[in-house]
């Protein structure tokens, strides 16, 4: 079935502008028909900004726009399409009536990054391909482990420095959506849970895959998301890295719902849907578990 | 009217895998709530590759798909929207019957970029909004400059050393892709010109937006590209910078006709467009040069 679509477009939100001085212009020969050209290192830089792709439909069953947030060492082509390339997110929940918005969390992808030590205070991080298959639970799980290259090619260098303003960015794009549904992956959901906190009027739901962290509050601190309907999903196999952010997870469950919030905890291998990835929505089964978040979104 | 959709995705294609040895791992606290993550530095890395997403159209009026390839600094998303929120080139082109491929180049974007110097040989290379603001002719120009720092957000640093593996890595979609016409843009035309003598089977035609470079080819050395029909679009008001690369640009094309081939040199000026930045595909007018494009495009 052919999707109906309204508007593809994109843009950048959030960021300041950051003047450097002081550092001695490069020469640079960019083409073989150009001489050296004197680039000067000064000047106005955009800093912090962050990338925003939106896929509006004919006929959304929803006005309230869902947005994907992705996780870390990733960008928001992890929603597009899996490694073995069937649909990825982003299609499954156009098909299924909203209308999506993907980004690029700031210094990733499409946002754009900026220098350092000068506007970013720390050195890049790279993820060798070793390092995501261990992190991210690849051996023995459904992730489509032939086409492991598609994967370690999309991953992109981080920063460990760059949190508040990329809360900031995110932040600023909730105020400019106005109400939405994120579903978001690990870092992204970690940051998807603060922005709840930060701007609770904007959201209606929150999906957060296998977060990296959750918020340090608890009691009367959560009253402001009262209204926000929480599902938290983990996979399969959690070992010693994971196993203790799931428990913090269920920890930050019990305490929303003991506040009132709407929270579901999710573990997909006693529902049925066994073997996941840190990256459950790229795993061979990443539409199973898509129609347990999409039922659970449209439970009532 | 709405744009009836088979299917959105993305892939990356091309580049190779660099082993790192010896570097010492860093420590790093990844989030609040982790302990300080010691995290190696040695392995492999895949680098060199880069970013491709596509639109295939439920109905395309031909199977020879369009790629969009953009200019230094930029990334795919130039062809998305424009500054001021209309429809990009990728919007343009679906609407006209094409399955579209916007794609990042190596280093740029969702393409990831890779470290130096065991990597890249040279250092990232940023630039400022001042620089951008002279050398893309924004001011007295088309560009809708009330929406300047849009552009200036999507800027995204660069190398001047990667010329080789991008040209790998575009050539590489090519070999995927088949049969194609490329619309591009700058540094993305200058690579689509190369293209077209590394596999001149491949390509029905290209339209380069002001090149920033042309090929040093001539006589026999252009008979692989006969077949190929060539466009090159140039816009107003060039200055010192970019009249000498016109030129070259002209001589190229004229070298093209004496080899029989089926090229033309669009002013856009002398065919009533007036007053084009750098970057046409952005511009106020952008639509109506985009036509010009598309008339030549389907002119047989």
């Amino acid at each position: 079935m052919p999707l109906s679509v309204a508007e593809i477009g994109s843009f950048h939100v959030g960021g300041r502008i950051v003047r450097i001085e002081g550092l001695p212009p490069v020469e640079v020969a960019f083409t073989p028909d150009t001489a050296l050209l004197r680039m000067p290192q000064d000047g106005d830089f955009d800093a912090f900004q962050m990338y925003v792709q939106y896929v509006k439909l004919d006929r959304p069953k929803t006005s309230v726009p869902l947005l994907l947030w992705h996780g870390g060492s990733l960008t928001g082509a992890c929603w597009e399409s899996t490694p073995d390339g069937r649909p990825g997110w982003q299609s499954i929940f156009l098909r299924a009536g909203w209308n999506v918005y993907v980004s690029d969390a700031v210094e990733r992808g499409r946002a754009s990054w900026a220098r350092s030590p000068e506007i970013y205070t720390s050195s890049p991080l790279f993820r060798s391909k070793q390092e995501a298959r261990a992190l991210f639970r690849i051996d023995g799980s459904q992730f489509p482990i032939e086409n492991f290259d598609q994967l370690t090619k999309s991953l992109v260098p981080r920063w460990a420095t760059n949190d508040e303003p990329t809360s900031a960015a995110y932040d600023e794009l909730l105020r400019r959506l106005g109400r939405s549904v994120i579903v978001a992956h690990s870092q992204g959901a970690a940051f998807a849970l603060r922005a709840a906190l930060q701007r609770p009027g904007a959201l209606d739901a929150i999906v957060a895959v296998e977060p990296s962290a959750v918020p340090r509050v608890s009691g009367n601190e959560l009253s402001g998301v009262r209204n926000v309907r929480h599902l938290f999903v983990w996979g399969d196999r959690l070992d010693a890295f994971w196993r203790p952010l799931a428990e913090r997870s269920r920890a930050y469950h019990e305490e929303l719902r003991a506040c009132g919030v709407d929270s579901t905890f999710l573990e997909l291998p006693k529902a049925g849907v066994a073997g996941n990835s840190h990256l459950a929505m790229l795993d061979r089964n990443s539409e199973a578990v898509a129609e347990r978040v999409l039922e659970w979104l449209t439970r009532r």
